[in-house]
Order: structure tokens, then C-alpha cells, then sequence
């Protein structure tokens, strides 16, 4: 199985056209490899290893392998696994991070971090993450494999629990609290007990809080979760940053009557009027240009039965955008329509914040680095934003950054539909392992 | 405190102008009292009975006489005291709804029958069938106390389980089937368990049924539970009609997706499609004249979760009119409704009926008896359908109907904020004992 797998791939990496670096990219300074082409990983092996994970968690209703689940355990225990085939040495930090490394020629230069995570939603798929995290086991055991000279350490990273909260990067830039540690997580138990769980220490997390300088960059490859590479026919995103996110807990309070015997300009509907602001708020993201996004999500109702006009309804709304003043400007807006509703349907609107996250932006030269890399491997590519949020956000604060996507059939992400075609997965993780290599070359300061 | 509540009721009823009747109206053949002058009841004990049974089921969240509940038995115990203390002889019948009489003059005629309920929704009110049955008492304790000779006899009930779906009076025209007695109400009896304990015969319930002319006519006063009344400053409605209902349960599938990688214009939103119907139905019924409402007062999303494009969404429309070609009508009408807007945003609408009633209209004769009746005790009065359904919509199946309704302050209902003045509540018995006199007259070849 691993022979065909490898042998499909061959003939689909062979109808990819290579290119050639110019003189002038980062990488003519780069390892001490041909500087001219780009360097290939295993893209066989890679894939084997991505279908060895899948069946790990897996349910009849999808990838179930939620922080701190047994089958987390088990994938987790599969990437250490992995790591040590690699010869990269894996060990699990104070924080529940798995991290493991490749030497570097320069020891007094700061590691160049790649990495992300193995743990999955609920009735998810099994390329949200795993596709990140098994290349970058794949990238560094290619740089071991291939002789690739690097002056920094490369280290690869596996955060602990991204669906939860990006719970393993926060803690990596010491942005969590003691309370949070004691909040209940999706499998029943604490992230302070989950941390300990996956072989973290709870008490000393603080010990594996990383500051500014103590990473050279940070490069994350991730599956898109949108449509926007594949309707566009592209492969391979470079990412501009990870978008801002406003979440709103919109309490809209009419009064509860009877449906049969109160006439239609008699109401105080809460649902007529969650339906008006749903409706306008749409209408306001898509009328101007950009890739902003709302969403409401979420409605709860009361009484909510067929034959009471409804008395309240309690909505989200999914705020997001690159843009910080975007975001403020259309909170403005977003109240501005609560406001101009409930006065034309009677009742009235309350706004509560409930998440507030800053827009993360990738460094400049990373992304000239990404888009170099998949320039020399002849891939076709565009810039975009990151609708998601990923545990690169996190480190964005204290290091530069950078992310690759590579698409997703259909656009569809959490889901067990979700799925990325193998030739996409070596693609990503090619560029990953080119952008290392000019990463290195690009810090001869740091 | 009776004493206190007469003489209030007194200085307010003395402000009312009496009428006089005109020859004309069918009281100039009614009952053997003056003819030219309208009959009254004694207000301030109609009221003071009505707060003593506003004691029985009230919680910190209002009235609970939910059928078949212990306080239901209490409220019912004390409309039997009641019954007895009017010289009614109160009986339960095999239905388990509860009869009283007052004999006629030829006992060779059907009865004329008044009446009402006395059990509650959860948490509501006390004057939402008490209004009407504890009136129907004082209305044939009146007729027997003034000594008015009617030549029909005179019958009050108290159905049992009114909220619950007009269960005693489905059971009084045979329209319930042996399944349903199975179906638990909200007290977890089921019904035939419910019917048993109020003292009917649930194996037996048939032989209750009422055939077409078993009843000379079929009287109910209740309150409007609407705002018409208050909002146009009239004392009393004649109801034309109970409308007719349609229960619609409108199934929108979308499909879920990331709310922040996900573009707008690439999206299935169920909850945008549900808000679009939701607007464009109450535009749509709003657009003509006419008293026809639409309520969606039920929705349930899938997943409901803040950051997921919602896959689904079930929500429930119910549609009233009291013209039967209109409610088909409209109904044609949400559907090219949601197959348009499934259209526009990728979504599938799909049609379920939950629940159809055929509108109840009353007989013309009676309506004309209340109006007279009305306008004979010096009361301001409308026409007007009845947008909530009543007991009355089943006993119409099988004889002659009417319906006297008294002003909801506010238009509110099934609520402890309902509320009715103890001067609309003794202009209601008025006017139904006067229209008593009238249909007694007015049936003359019964």
C-alpha cells in the first residue's frame, strides 16, 4: 500500500514543471545544498504516515481525536513516534508541547520553529492539522536525510490542544492564566489535568514560556478550510496573516404573545426582528469590497414554540477581517443595525463582547520567502488571508511568521468530508522545507 | 372584600347609558321578564368568585392549572361548588367535562348551551377561559335568581383540558380517536389517564357525543387575548369567526462550513436563508389588507455554534386567516417564498404540515343577538374574527356558535400579566346572558 501510494504520487509530483531560483532570492545564500534547485521531501512517506494517523480516532462520524482523548494520546503518541524514525530526539515540554530538533551549525542562533497539531474537533477530518504537523516531521528529517547544512537549530513542534483555543501556543507565549487552566476542555477534563495527561507538568508551565528573541521565526503549514485556492485553481496560498475576530452575543428582548390573536402591527417580535438584523448585516459585509466576513451562527429562541410570537432571541454574530479598523468600523455598524431595528420592530438590542482576537500578521520577508519557494517548485500561488485562526497567531507575538495553505476540496473543513489531495499535501510541505532553508539563510543576524 | 368589589362595580357600571331594545330586536319575543330592558348579573359576585379561583394554581410565575394538575382538580372542585351554590345540580359526564342546568319551559327543546374553561397554560393567567365559564354560571344562576322564563333549557359546561388542544369539546362532537387518548399532556397523564381523574369514563367518552341538534346553540364569552378591542377603545367584540390555522414546520438545509475561511458569496447559510423567509413572509402578509398573521416563533439551528456556518435550520410558520381561500392562498405563497430564496442562497426549503384547522365561522343570528344585546346594555362593540382558537371552533362543527369577547389590557395573554377589568368582565356576562334571552326567543322552530 505504501509502494502504490508512492508510486501515484511519482506520477503526480513528475506533471509539476520545476523551476529554478533566481539569483537574487534568499536562497542563493541558503544551505549548503545546490542553492539553484529547490529540495524535495519524501512526499510517499509523508502520505503513508498522514493515512497511518487517519485511522486513529476515527469514528463512523469522523476524526474524533478532541484534547486529551485517548485517541489524542494515541495520535500524539504516533507523531512522537514519527519524530524519533525522524532522529529528531522528541521529548514533551512543561507546557504538553511536543518538540523535538535538528542541530544547526551556528549553536548560539535560535531555533527556526515549524510545526502544528494532531488533535482534531469533534466528528472532524484528519488534514486540520495533521497535514502541518507530519510535514514538518517530514521537512526535518528530509534536512536530516539530504545533508541540508542549516546554521540554526530547526525545531518541530506539535501543540497540544488547538481546537480547543490554540491552548499549547498560548501557553508557549505565556498568554494563559491560571484560571484557564482550570477551565473544563471538550473531553470533560481541565486543561491543567489534560496538560499533565499528555505528559506537560501543570505547575512549572510557565518554564516553557518563549520571549522575543528566543525563536528565529515561526513557519506553520495548514490546509486552507476555505474555497478560495481551489475555486481560483491555485496551489499554494501565501498567508498575509490571520485575521481579527470580533464575537458578539446579540440579546434581542420583544414581548411574548399569542401568534393567532395579535395583529401584525401589534408585535414585538424577537425572531422577526433576529431575522431583519441577520439580513442587514449580511447585506452590509458584502457591500463592499474585501474579505470580510460575518456569520451568525448561533440563535436560541424563547419560548420558542409555533404559536407564541417569540418574547427574546439570543444570536452570534463571527466578525472577521485582517483589517483592525475594519473591524471596528463595522462593530459601529453592526450596532448601528441593532439600533435601526429595534426601533422599527419595537424591541430592543443588546450587544455583549465575547471574544475580541487582533489580526496576526505573517512577516513581509517570510511571505517573499514562501512565495519564492513555490515560484522555485513551479507552483501557482496567490496571497490571502487566514479566515481561521491557528496556533501561528500565538506566536506571531513574539516571532516572525509565516503560513502556507494548500487547498481544500470543496472548501469544506471540520467535517469528515474535509479533504486535501496527496500531491497538495508534498506541495505544502516542499515549500515548507524550501522556506526553511531560505528562513536560514534569511536571519545571518539573528 | 365582596362587599368592597360590589360597590366598586356598582359606581362603575352606573356610569354605563342603558339602551333601549327596539322592537324589532328578537328580545321583543324573548324571555317573560320586560322585554324593553336589558337584563344584568350580579357583577361584584361574578368577580369576587373570579379572584377567589385566581388563588387556586398561582405560583411565583403565574396561574398553573395545566390540565389534569392538582390545581386543575381544585380550580374544576370549585366551579362544581360554584355550580351547586347557582341551583345547576353540577355533574361530570363521561368526557370528563363538567354540566349543570337550568331546566326550560319545554322540555321538548335542545338546551342552549354556554360555557368556557377553567384550566391553564403553564405559567399564565386567570382570565383566560375563568372569564367565560365562571360568567356562564353566574349568567344561569342570574336567569334562575331573576326568575326568567326561558323556554329552552339553559346548560353550562366547563370543559375539561382546553389548552391542551379544546380536548372536551373534540370529545363533546366525537372528534378524537383512540390514539389520542393515548397522547401524555402536560401534566405527563395522558389524556384518557387525565379524563379518568376528573371523574369522566374514558372507556365510555362516546357516549358524551353530541350530535347536530342535540343543542339549540353553543355560547362562549372570553376574553380577546389580542389588543383590537383596547387599542380601538370598543367595551365588547362580536366574534365572526374562529380562523382557520395552518401550521407550516420549513425545513432549510445548507451546509456547514468554516465561519472565518469560508467567503461570503461561497457559502449555504441556513440561518441566512431562515432570516430572509422570515422577513419575506412578513412582508408578504403585511403587503395586503386584511387581518391574516404569520408568526415564526419557532427555530432551531444545526449546529448552532458561533463560528460554523449553520447546515440546518427547522423553523415553524403559523399562518391565520378567517377565509379559508386565503390561508391556501398564502400558503402557495411561502412556498415560492422559500423556493426562492433556496435559489438565491444555495439552500433547500423543504414544506411539512404540522397542523390544519378549517376556520369556524359564526352563525350570523347569534352574531346579530350579541351585537343587539350589546348595544342594548349602551356598549361599544366591533366585529371581529377571533385569532386564537376556542372551544368554540368544535361545538360550530355541530350547532349554531357565538362568541362574546371582553377587552386584554394590553392585548396580553397566556400570561401572568393578563389581565381584564372587572367592568369588561361584567359587560361579557351581560351581554351573554341577554344573547341567552335572545337565542331563546330566536329559535323559536327548534
Amino acid at each position: 500500500m505504501k509502494r502504490r501510494t508512492f508510486l501515484q504520487h511519482a506520477a503526480a509530483v513528475a506533471a509539476v514543471p520545476l523551476g529554478r531560483f533566481a539569483s537574487s532570492t534568499p536562497f542563493a545564500r541558503g544551505a549548503g545544498v545546490n542553492a539553484s534547485a529547490p529540495l524535495h521531501v519524501n512526499g510517499a512517506r509523508l502520505n503513508a504516515s498522514l493515512t497511518a494517523l487517519g485511522e486513529i480516532g476515527r469514528t463512523a462520524g469522523g476524526i474524533n481525536r478532541y484534547a486529551y482523548s485517548d485517541a489524542d494520546l494515541a495520535g500524539r503518541a504516533y507523531a512522537i513516534g514519527l519524530m524519533g524514525d525522524a532522529g529528531l530526539a522528541p521529548r514533551t515540554d512543561v507546557a504538553g508541547n511536543i518538540r523535538g530538533r535538528v542541530p544547526g551549525t551556528d549553536a548560539s542562533l535560535p531555533p527556526i520553529l515549524i510545526g502544528s497539531h494532531v488533535d482534531s474537533v469533534t466528528d472532524g477530518g484528519n488534514f486540520d492539522g495533521p497535514v502541518g504537523a507530519l510535514s514538518a516531521i517530514e521537512v526535518a528529517r528530509s534536512v536530516r536525510e539530504q545533508g541540508v547544512r542549516l546554521r540554526h537549530p530547526l525545531d518541530v513542534v506539535i501543540w497540544q490542544n488547538e481546537e480547543g483555543g490554540t491552548i499549547g501556543s498560548k501557553m508557549a507565549i505565556g498568554a494563559l492564566t491560571e484560571a484557564d487552566l482550570d477551565k473544563v476542555a471538550r473531553s470533560g477534563r481541565t486543561i491543567r489535568e489534560g496538560t499533565a495527561l499528555v505528559g506537560g507538568d501543570p505547575a512549572r508551565w510557565r518554564e516553557a514560556v518563549l520571549k522575543r528573541g528566543d525563536i528565529a521565526c515561526y513557519l506553520e503549514l495548514h490546509i486552507e478550510q476555505g474555497g478560495l485556492l481551489e475555486k481560483a485553481g491555485l496551489q499554494i496560498g501565501v498567508v498575509q496573516g490571520i485575521v481579527g475576530l470580533r464575537w458578539f452575543e446579540v440579546t434581542i428582548t420583544g414581548f411574548a404573545n399569542h401568534a393567532g390573536a395579535t395583529p401584525m402591527d401589534q408585535r414585538q417580535d424577537a425572531v422577526l426582528a433576529a431575522a431583519k438584523f441577520t439580513v442587514a448585516v449580511n447585506d452590509a459585509i458584502r457591500a463592499e469590497p474585501g474579505r470580510q466576513v460575518a456569520t451568525v451562527g448561533r440563535m436560541v429562541v424563547t419560548p420558542n414554540t409555533t404559536n407564541v410570537i417569540a418574547s427574546q432571541v439570543v444570536l452570534t454574530v463571527d466578525l472577521r477581517d485582517l483589517d483592525e479598523a475594519k473591524l471596528a468600523r463595522f462593530t459601529a455598524v453592526l450596532e448601528q443595525l441593532g439600533a435601526g431595528i429595534g426601533r422599527a420592530t419595537d424591541t430592543t438590542f443588546k450587544f455583549a463582547r465575547l471574544v475580541d482576537s487582533e489580526p496576526a500578521m505573517a512577516d513581509p520577508r517570510v511571505q517573499d520567502w514562501i512565495d519564492a519557494s513555490a515560484a522555485a517548485l513551479g507552483l501557482t500561488r496567490q496571497r490571502m488571508p487566514s479566515g481561521a485562526g491557528h496556533d501561528a497567531q500565538e506566536i506571531a507575538r513574539i516571532a516572525p511568521m509565516g503560513m502556507i495553505f494548500v487547498p481544500s476540496v470543496g472548501g469544506i473543513s471540520h467535517s469528515p468530508k474535509e479533504f486535501t489531495r496527496p500531491e497538495d499535501v508534498v506541495h505544502g510541505a516542499e515549500v515548507l522545507l524550501n522556506t526553511v532553508v531560505a528562513a536560514d539563510g534569511g536571519f545571518p543576524g539573528v
